[in-house]
């Protein structure tokens, strides 16, 4: 079996493993005080153009990152807004209201099957009728409706506008658009979080205009994703605004998110931020995912939302989608209508072009 | 510098990382759904007598078994019993408080610098008026007192009694004294849970009664630490209470406990529980600690405490201990009066003997 | 100014108050251990049906009943369904995430304003163009819908659904519909609560069939709205299902839901449920919305939605608005579009023919 | 019977009931936004010397305001320091656990009977061997002893002092004591917050040398007990500290605080801080416990702490208090050792001098 369910199927790539097995007979200070650990800060503050290390914080797995710093930030009655796709809405299992907190969905998440249907319906064919829009991206606009509907103490106060970089659906937020929601922001006196599991791919991807050290002017906070980028785990929370900084550990301790072993981060993001190789990862997963794309495109395949980043997601006919699960691993991503179906295929680091090549055989032997 | 400060301090156990190292070009389905974990649950399942897997779950952390746990385990009224010394008290900035739930300090918790005190008074020697009693434990009397004072709806209701095994004081509960407490439990409808970060190290302690079987079948709900005990990270939480199981997946996830790459913990737990290996590592901490505590007894050192683990908490005097420091890495545990101090030194799978036969030197040197 | 606001709007309705006043010189125990709240809840139970009164308790006010009941009936990861134009959702600040719980908002909630507008283009004229449909209603399919999207532990657990009776749109369940809900909840093993803050002009509405002893065997819990239906203050919870009852008054404890002069529910309640007062006081808040809508329709006026209870909630152009703000007290509800604007008329005990009248004739006046 | 067994025992105050009826047939807005809440507010502003009412808020009970102020003031690693007797620790189920942070119990709590035994002891007779201290109170050395032991991110910090005036033992702070606290929170940039449940009886005590505007000075919040001293209900939050009040209706709201009838306790606090009525229940209260006191001690009687408010601890034989509640209700305290017991009898506006005189009288006849 071929694997393109996740982009966190295998250990870590060798780099980080090697990184790690290398600091086998060392001692260090625990719960993160080490040398390693400050080295990986002053590589992430160097990239991101900070003064200081005081905002960085390793912390093991990102739905922790994402529960720790809304608890960090808010305050009881304040709410965090996002799509209706994003992961602290669908796959966290109410993380950020087990803080205390609601979500606030914006009407940006609008049905991605009717899109598709109705964007096929408008096409001449299936695979030219291709989706106008990246998905599960907030508009600026539709953060400032929320604000607008939340108008007195009955109500919850938006507060943390939450988006992802790239999103559950692959899409990416240009440096307009991030800069439309820093407005929109500033105008409501919310914060701009980002949720950077896939910063990685988004950033490395084909015509993203935008490094960290933008992410970071532009973002109250954003953490850089690791697990989903080639380390064993842990993923690196950024605060750049210092006022939402302060005591920040202590409740990385009380959610659970202070490891003993904090070197063991500082380790493998030392080595992520060592020759270039957090965004070589990236791209890498990005060539195959294009790579994949291409071929898929060339046999006539339209996809439910487009990406350009290391997801896509084909929409099949379910007997084809039950052919290519007799020799690859991938999710089944949503039902259409009628006989067809969305999957998603995802590539990673430890992605080939025999894999990729080996798939689009397959998927046009089924077709 | 010679590292007593903890045993935590380096990545992890050769034959640990040998296993992920194994596996780094294998692939694995997320969330601890692969196989490799399977295996080492039923390798636990078979050393602790159960007949299946679904009571055990694998864990990055140690605070975050304990919090993801007790929001499992208890209404919101519902309280946690707990040594004024317990980890949960201590050391971790209010977790279970920040699940809702209180925690109930017993009695037992009696003052450590004036019991060694007035046992130093007794005795005719600083070397042999040791302590009478192993530090940090809960009596079931002082379990049941807790309980005969919250006596209706005005006060929160006992419910969890946490116990530590090894306690953060290095005393070790008897198959008596864990009977007992069961016993209390019973009579007032209260779950038994016991923080293993130290499990091992107890479990193979001169003189101790219980294996892994006795106490998965007097507590309700134990956890079997990993990080202390050489892998990277992971704990390894059993719950033998079938009751108490259900969903526990659901909060886990919620809590920020489950991780993506749960596969990790699977490898690590089945290379800890192959050949031996859990409890070589910890019978190794063991002798080294003996073998430290027979030189400092000899030197004529005092025990704040009495500890038959790998934590000993010599009485020494400040001068002493700052000359130490110039070559020994180990915490200042608690100021007993006048000049004395209590330090702690820990030992672990990599503390060799040359390790602690420079440390019994150097303090004969200081004495 | 004539007072159409709300029906909280003066202390209480006589009977009641002097029930308050005769107690004066009378002793009490406190936190609702008294013979008068007993006595209350004995009438309660023997309306409702119930064997005892175990299950029942007075509460201050409607946001804590709804907090405290969900905050003892779930576990961290369940959630709570319901619409999204429902109190817990829109006017209780985050009251239940407070508690740890997400709310899930089913897709019954349609666009009032929309509905309404293509309601009037199908209509010959504005009048005749009634709402189909009474408004804020869960569908017994919606809530499978939102069961069948929760499937694993990624996301929250759909566990209590949250209606209204009468809704915040006015509408009211059939038991037809309520029967329905029961066996959807049934199907997917959900509680069915329902807020009663209107319970009263609900049960009296015309045509409606049922009465509390039917709500009470539908429901696992519900309320007795008192604040709006003649009480100074006070909510009467019913806990049908006996297992959801344990410890109940710790948590009401917990979160300040127990009042120390109890015993003042106690009187109220007493007298609320002698004399058939509960559905006199409905009753009349019921006839007085009549009149007022049959004067209303009698002058062509339409309606964002069907009421057949206290709250109309007639569509005027914005200048007739403003006019009827110089006499009258009311809310202005939402934007319809161009100059339309839908304001909501709540009558109540303390609602005159008199008070209806003139607001009947300065609509007139004013159209 | 004749009732010493609480201050919350009968509806309210003749002047309170009066108030509320005069109301009737008058109409309010909603959630406290009315003119009676206004100039009620007024008047407190006015006796505290505040320059505005925007920190001034009415909650429904005192547990409720103690649960709302700790969310809205604190962060979730900052914890409550109290005493062991303190309301929070002792009577509210465990209301600020439930909003996420932990209660530190300072060393000021001593064991009542313990101090009581040994004064008898070195007393020459059980009336003449007083308690030399007032019950319950912390002193400044035990606040700072909490802050010096809560030193890093591995424990919670300590961030807001709760005390009682006058505390559950019927204890006084002077207003140097009170000033000694405030120089300690300034030294750990901690917080004061000071529960008045019983602040009239506190205030009105002999030799008490401070007002409201001390309180108000000294404190960042306190709130104005209603229940005990006269309301039907009701507790007036002071915030003095601006930076701590902002959002607080929020927080009020979602906690269940925010009465839809507001106005009920608008129009209370108006009428209580009319004429000096306050003061007048506060003085009568403390007037009966003096002569009740003095009565107690002409017999002999020995008491478990110095009271100089409205509640008294007389130590009596178990066989004393058996026949004394023939004919009184009261609470039994504590047992002391051998057959003694200590009891409370609570005095209030509803006590007459006959009340004292016939518990004097048979006190007398069963020793």
């Amino acid at each position: 079996m071929i694997n393109f369910k996740n982009d966190y199927n295998s250990p870590g790539h060798p780099a980080i493993l090697k990184a790690v097995a290398d600091a086998a007979d060392s001692k260090f200070p625990g719960y993160g005080t080490d040398e390693a650990t400050d080295r990986a800060k002053q590589k992430i503050a160097a990239l991101i153009g900070s003064r200081g290390c005081d905002g960085i914080h390793f912390l093991p797995g990102g739905t922790q990152v994402n529960l720790t710093a809304v608890s960090a930030f808010l305050r009881p009655h304040e709410a965090v807004v996002a799509a209706g796709s994003s992961h602290v809405q669908m796959h966290e299992t109410g993380a950020i209201e087990a803080t205390g907190h609601r979500v606030l969905l914006t009407d940006s998440h609008t049905d991605a099957a009717a899109l598709y249907l109705s964007s096929q319906a408008e096409g001449a064919s299936g695979a030219k009728g291709a989706p106008a829009a990246q998905g599960g991206k907030l508009t600026a606009d539709s953060v400032r409706r929320i604000c607008e509907m939340h108008t007195d103490e009955h109500m919850v106060k938006p507060r943390l506008v939450y988006i992802s970089q790239a999103t559950e659906l692959g899409g990416v937020y240009s440096l307009a658009e991030l800069r439309a929601l820093r407005e929109a922001c500033d105008e409501h006196k919310l914060l701009l979080y980002m949720d950077g599991a896939r910063l990685g791919v988004a950033l490395t991807s084909p015509g993203v205009d935008m490094g960290l050290s933008d992410v970071a002017a532009l973002c109250d906070a954003f953490y850089i994703g690791g697990a989903k980028n080639g380390l064993l785990f842990g993923e690196a929370l950024v605060i750049s605004n210092e006022a939402l900084g302060e005591d920040f550990r202590f409740i990385q301790k009380q959610r659970g998110g202070l490891l003993a072993k904090g070197f063991l981060l500082g380790i493998q993001f030392g080595a992520l931020f060592e020759n270039d190789l957090f965004f070589k990862i990236a791209r890498h997963a990005n060539a195959m995912a294009a790579k994949l794309r291409a071929g898929l495109e060339g046999l006539g395949c339209s996809f439910l939302v487009a990406s350009l980043t290391n997801q896509l997601f084909p929409v099949l006919r379910v007997e084809q989608v039950a052919k290519l699960e007799e020799n690859f691993l991938f999710e089944r991503w949503e039902h259409i209508g009628g006989d067809l179906a969305a999957v998603r295929f995802v590539t990673s680091w430890n992605t080939s072009e025999d894999d990729v090549d080996a798939l689009i055989n397959t998927v046009a032997s089924v077709l």
